[in-house]
């Protein structure tokens, strides 16, 4: 069995606007040291399967096909052995 | 400079629609191995300072009173020196 940690950010071209919003925010509630914000969707996947090579494939079309719009995000993961 | 990795979850006690309908569209694309699926939000802050343990507390009160809605969602997070 398999754990896939995913994670799904905007591309750095893309304007952020949530990331924009929650700085606007913080330096509002006076938080000034913070010099950066990242916001991005992250998943866990639990997959049964013996070979990580298929698995890691599986999970690329995975992402590619449902968790990520690939125009305007881009995706890593971390796979391991659970 | 510290780096704080934060990860907002769902509380198990409440239904997640996302992950469910993540599990659902997963089933219907013929991934029938996926045991699980868990969704959340992660966000990095960039913050200035020297004091460990100062910016570990303001990193704490950012996630209560903005990143994470308390009542339904945990979060956790790591932070790093950079």
């Amino acid at each position: 069995m398999y754990k896939a940690k995913i994670y799904v950010n905007y591309k750095p071209s893309v304007l952020d606007p949530k990331a924009e919003a929650i700085k606007t925010a913080l330096t509002r509630m006076d938080h000034q040291n913070v010099q950066d914000v990242l916001y991005g969707k992250y998943f866990e996947l639990t997959l049964d399967g013996t070979d990580e090579a298929a698995v890691r494939d599986q999970v690329e079309s995975i992402c590619d096909q449902l968790l990520a719009n690939v125009n305007m995000e881009t995706y890593r993961f971390d796979l391991e052995a659970v």
